[in-house]
């Protein structure tokens, strides 16, 4: 299982318009086009592949919510048909522990630290000056990678940190600094590459 | 100057509704993916590439839009406000040559083969069994590049004529079928590498 955390900071935290993903929804379009990167293939999902949501924007920050590639349903690749499986997420009482709010969609409460808790892997953290991802072997085995990616505002100087306490490496998908979805994209075909031995 | 050709075999050719861009509007989110793609970096754009879309659907195709990244402004990451501007230049009465709806947006009448007539560049054509990008020299310099994706019906035996009637290769990204946004990512960063010597 690949996993990919994508961090929200302004992502609304109830349900929200789905006409307005950018301004009231809190950049909520960043996190559409996020799953969207990480689970379609061209005419089929990678149903080896969990997305990782956190939620930190307004009013009830924050919460953590999962697309899981291996069970979900009535996903379409457009951006709203991902904000419409968020909100409806959303309109869950969110608990301290994971509810399915539609088939392979779930959430709960809690934060990025949580989530790193319960994932307990090895994390890859996407950011410019990182080691460049070509060439890297990724473990013996791709299956156990978590890869952790921010919005438009990075990662805060304590979510740095909450990664510096676990096992980690920084990495790069190339020389230009590119959105969250590019680099999930860029992610995945190196991955595929290893994996087909091309 | 860096040139995408997306075919969009179902997409709308008069202005639709924002808010089912895969229905009604014919698949309009798979070409609004295309123009973020290749036109978004992290906190700007790439100003050497034009978007060229080739809009296929009823009622009154065929019709071409150009977004030229070195002139387009309004445009969002989203994909409702690529298709905003595409709606916007529907609302023009498209003439046999370019006309400009919005700043770097422009539409006129006409095919896939008018426009590959009228660009008279050589066309690296996208297709699975292509070869692969990686290690390719893409000629002495990348701005002459003419990029060229189908939708998610692929392209029809006639435009592959059309290509066959032109300089042309076809390549591949990798070893899965993707999405042709995301078969994007992947050339903009091979020759991103390139540029860069990386």
């Amino acid at each position: 299982m690949k996993d990919f955390i994508i961090i929200g900071h302004k992502a609304a935290t109830v349900p929200f318009s789905l006409n307005d993903l950018p301004g009231a929804a809190g950049r909520m379009d960043i996190l559409c086009r996020c799953v969207n990167a990480a689970l379609f293939l061209s005419h089929d999902l990678r149903r080896d592949v969990r997305v990782y949501l956190v939620l930190k924007g307004e009013p009830a920050p924050p919460k953590l919510i999962c697309f899981n590639g291996a069970e979900v349903r009535y996903l379409s690749p457009d951006e709203r048909s991902a904000a419409s499986l968020i909100r409806k997420a959303l309109e869950k009482n969110a608990q301290d522990f994971w509810t399915e709010s539609m088939p392979g969609v779930s959430i709960r409460k809690g934060d990025f630290g949580d989530l790193i808790c319960e994932l307990n892997k090895k994390i890859i953290y996407l950011r410019e000056d990182g080691k460049d991802i070509r060439g890297k072997e990724f473990g013996a085995s791709p299956d156990g990678l978590l890869f952790v990616l921010g919005d438009h505002m990075g990662l805060t100087e304590d979510e740095e940190k909450t990664i510096e306490g676990h096992g980690h490496e920084i990495v790069s998908v190339g020389p230009l600094s590119l959105h969250a979805d590019h680099c999930i994209v860029l992610l995945h075909n190196e991955i595929d590459r290893i994996e087909k031995h091309i």
